[in-house]
């Protein structure tokens, strides 16, 4: 039987606005809120969401933190508030990138009592803000998990709550490991949707265009602040992975520029058989 | 009114397949197909998507034909057939390249007294073959058409006919503007998704993926014959195209790489205003 009463969501953006509904429609929990925007607040207390905004008394009674803000945020959340939090509080995060937020989350831990469990759902959409919240994202989707030394019943807290959210699994994973195959799964999806538009063929693409433009150009409109900060914070594994895509490009481009069929021919099952085997 | 009853439809492909079953669905004209395979030619006419297979009789009774194959198919049968169609026939064709199949069809024209309408149809999917057909996929797609000099009354034939076979809008353009188009808004993406799951990081996405790997692999899998194909039919706008994505994926890698914050910053509002304003 699970000890988590009271949750603190701290940011209550796209990711912090539905895992706060999800709690809500999911769960018994009492929910409390922080964000920078009144507004957020507001709005998160008007629809039911939170239950209120919390302040110092609502850290020190919560059982379990969700941090869903930038990963320099939430170690200045946690620099400022850490040491506030009751004995044993499980303190999690949503950020996109994970060996350094860890590594200093592993810095500012003597400084407290709670356990800390790193955290990353994989939804998320185009849109960004409160406005956009929307438990929904979260259906089947996967919640990786990296425990980063914290004990088997906190970990379990956090796979435990992913699941009611509506998470189809839980996966666990190291923050390298994970910053490594993110770098691939979304980070250079994002980066490449962003190369896609700048091509000066963009302006011209409507009546020429069909699911392939819409399905590569779909993430080109994102929050930069974040991302910048998300690519750089996980620079070594994306500098990497854009360079094997970059090379991965350069073989079909001269092969295309060459004319060599046969070439192109084999590029082309070879890419088919990696669809076939990995989904 | 429209002075079309007979068509011939070369290929019962995915795309030949699912324009017989559209014009049987919503036009009441006879539509009739050829096909190397018999059990395609079976299947198409034991669902009524074609009233019979078309002979020689057949094609000199037709008022227009579509051809649904490739283009060195398509003009091998137009230099086999093209001079037993009737005066006024009007032949188009469903080519995702144009410049290549026009100057062949231009070449071929004093041999007959057809007309000829360059077409191509934006719409697909991740299958192939007559199995796969499916009017649907037509629904609100664009049409592009290259009348190649045709008289209008022609393309005025090919452009109501899709507007009826449920496509959203027509366009007309030239073969080279449509190569140099497509060659941004359709095969860079194919060979996007094929460099891209050529990663070996791809073998361990699952469980680390979401909407951006599923969108950006989603055509990893294609034809590798009529795909090497087109692509080098299109050779020179192609790799023009390729270049200008290497290009600014190397932007994004090197600012990356070096840790240039404020200039990935700017990358990425560029991009997300290009994909404001082009949608």
């Amino acid at each position: 039987m699970s000890g988590i009463k009271d949750i603190v969501v701290v940011g209550l953006g796209l990711i912090g606005g539905s895992i706060a509904k999800a709690l809500q429609l999911h769960t018994p929990h009492r929910v409390y809120g922080i964000d920078s925007s009144e507004d957020a607040l507001l709005d998160a207390c008007s629809c039911g969401a939170i239950a209120g905004k919390a302040g110092p008394e609502e850290l020190a009674k919560a059982d379990l933190v969700y941090l869903c803000v930038y990963p320099e945020t939430a170690l200045a959340f946690m620099e400022a508030h850490g040491g506030g939090l009751k004995e044993n509080c499980v303190v999690t995060d949503t950020c996109g990138v994970k060996a350094a937020l860890c590594a200093g989350m592993e810095r500012l831990a003597p400084q407290g009592k709670y356990v800390f469990v790193a955290g990353h759902p994989m939804a998320g959409k185009e849109k960004s803000g409160f406005s956009a919240s929307d438990p929904s994202i979260f259906m089947g989707a996967s919640y990786i998990i990296a425990p980063c030394g914290a004990p088997e019943w906190a970990v379990g807290e956090v796979e435990a709550l992913a699941l009611r959210m509506g998470f189809g699994k839980t996966v666990r994973t190291t923050p390298e490991r994970h910053d490594q195959i993110i770098a691939f799964t979304s980070q250079v999806p994002h980066v490449l949707a962003c190369a896609y538009v700048l091509s000066p063929r963009c302006k011209e693409h409507k009546g020429f265009s069909a699911g392939s433009y819409r399905d590569v150009s779909r993430v080109a409109d994102i929050n930069d602040a974040l991302w910048a900060r998300l690519f750089l914070d996980n620079r070594e594994a994306l500098t990497a992975e854009l360079d094997e895509l970059i090379g991965n490009l350069g073989g079909f481009r001269d092969a295309v520029a060459a004319g060599r069929e046969e070439d192109l021919q084999q590029l082309l099952r070879r890419a088919g058989q990696a669809k076939r085997e990995n989904g």
